[in-house]
């Protein structure tokens, strides 16, 4: 039995992912409402901040894990101790919990990241920006933020006070110079084994993945094997298991720098699910139950992603039809979600040997179901 | 919201497929344990013999369709009366529910079967005889068979006797001099889009299929073109709704002859999960909810399904690792259900470019997971 713990689109797709490996899947959920809560045979409503709660729900599991990373890092501590199978452990999942932590974590093993250092004031952070490049200067909440959430980018000291409002710690970045943001997705599990996905290029719109393509185009074969190479290690110094998605900056002199660490299913590889032998729902179940890896190559010459944001229609029963029938090989993923402008409501793979077109068509679902486009 | 009834893994593929539409998806199942009722949210334990269950179970449903082809006839005509969208419909259903009314009605369109009578004892199957081929003869009771279960190849009028005693009527057809077994697997929607896959091999073992090919090899592109020409004219010509699977008999001297017809996704389709873009799970969800169809066109150049038999092995758990890890590219599907001799437990899809590697390595995986092979 797994359990995952949030009940949100990830945990909907792994269940999904579950159903042929003869997976016994139980989901620890807010409301009945949740994305997957809906799906999911075995529901347990409940709130993830309650250890009691998190208790109870782990005691016939053989292993617990996420479909989010907000857990309170002691909680999972304490599970552990009780000596539930908790993957990934909470001393790898903090590093994706808290940006202060990773920064000093992907130091230590020599990890390329951007110039970082936490920052206490405004004042503060005129200092971190007068020891590199100058403003504008990257803040983020260590803690919290999300899809362009808790980051600001900042060009005076004035800009600077917003972020410190919370009384939250506050790292601040070097605002990279990139020509495009990648993501290294690995899958490792408990007894070592690991694999790593094609490289891709992730296209960001106002903080939120839009766009995903699977391979990154004309990416140096050399730079891919670094970046996979990299989280490979990563995924290994940290003792990660399941899947680990690297958002990297591919520079404009060529390097690549880590951005975030996310330690589960990634909405950079959902593509896999259409494109890849073994879709990364599938390899992070696999991974961890401690069960050989599948194949991570990809099926197609070219897989894009478009993520399908809630927009113009507040029932976008109508736009599919059109869009289904205009398009027989799109692979629709629905998240049962309430449209919402602006929300993931769902996303689009499509897979082909021509880029082009690939791209085309995948964009053209996501601008007509938002309500962008009407033909 | 779908309703399907019957709890068997056709039931479970068919929720797993209908996750990414967003399609709410209702089971009526004998079980808690049955192999759909362990992975759908929403299940009604009932008899699907009962109208009154039926008629609950429909109330909230905007179709419903069938995981097995038992439910009985007046009873989805009354429910069909109330109201109640039934894909396949009754009149439909009743070809392959009875073999009887499926062999006149298929005579009626002009659809070339072998030689066929409903006959009243074993004299009468003498008669038969000497008006073809003589014996042997097949018999088959009209309704309730499959996998092999109430069919008799019958050598003399002496062996002739045992159809009889059940008291049901009996269909004898002559023994078809067949090289070899194909299935022409479409989908047809209410509203008349209709979508073939390509024309596949069945490989049966003591009445069970135990292999299938797609596509069927060294086929002449005529006879896979008459093939799928047949099958959707069959779907037409009986108003089906849903997916049709024509099983076929490819003779010696270079004809097909129908040989059964299933109105719901079938053992010869589970191929498509892994091997055609849109699977034959997710175009049945689409034809009875009236969906634009999805591209059935073929992934790879050949894609094998073998099934899993339960053999010597009570927990196939660490058979399972042994497949897994020797052969990453393996597409698993466990039905979650108890393993017993010869018991369908689930299926293994392999795909690529090299027909023999592929074949070979479904086929390990099979005889592996059964027992018969030990490395």
């Amino acid at each position: 039995m797994v359990g995952m713990i949030g009940g949100g689109q990830l945990a909907r797709m792994a269940h999904q992912a579950g159903i042929p490996l003869g997976v016994r899947f139980k989901l620890l959920a807010d409301t009945p409402q949740d994305s997957a809560a809906q799906v999911v045979s075995e529901v347990v409503l409940g709130d993830y901040r309650d250890l009691d709660t998190l208790r109870r729900f782990a005691a016939d599991c053989d292993v617990i894990t996420f479909d989010h990373e907000h857990v309170p890092t002691e909680h999972l501590r304490a599970l552990q101790a009780d000596g539930i199978a908790v993957r990934p452990g909470p001393d790898a999942l903090v590093n994706a919990q808290d940006k202060g932590v990773m920064r000093a974590r992907l130091d230590s093993i020599g990890a390329p990241c951007p110039r970082h250092r936490i920052v206490a004031d405004p004042a503060d952070v005129t200092a971190f920006a007068g020891e590199g490049a100058g403003y504008p200067v990257v803040l983020k909440t260590v803690r919290g933020g999300y899809d362009g959430k808790g980051v600001w980018v900042v060009k005076d000291e004035q800009e600077a006070q917003a972020p410190f409002l919370a009384g939250v710690p506050v790292l601040a970045e070097e605002k990279v110079d990139y020509v495009r943001e990648l993501a290294a997705n690995v899958v490792r599990s408990p007894s070592g084994q690991a694999v790593a996905y094609p490289v891709v290029e992730s296209v960001q719109e106002d903080g939120i993945c839009a766009e995903v393509i699977a391979p990154a185009p004309d990416l140096d074969p050399a730079l891919s094997d670094e970046a996979q190479q990299l989280a490979l290690r990563i995924a290994g110094e940290l003792d990660i298991t399941g899947h680990l998605a690297v958002e990297l900056f591919q520079t404009r002199d060529g390097r690549i720098l880590v951005n975030e660490l996310a330690m589960r299913p990634h909405n950079s590889g959902h593509w896999t699910q259409d494109g890849a032998v073994t879709s990364q729902f599938e390899n992070h179940l696999r991974a961890v139950l401690d069960l050989p890896l599948g194949d991570p190559r990809p099926r197609a010459g070219w897989t894009v992603m478009v993520n399908v944001l809630g927009g113009d229609y507040p029932d976008m029963y109508h736009a599919f039809l059109h869009c289904m029938a205009r398009d027989p090989g799109l692979r629709i993923h629905m998240y049962g979600k309430d449209v919402k402008p602006g929300r993931k409501v769902g996303h689009v793979n499509v897979f082909g040997d021509d880029l082009d077109d690939v791209r085309e068509r995948a964009r053209h679902a996501a601008a007509y179901l938002r309500g962008t486009i009407t033909e």
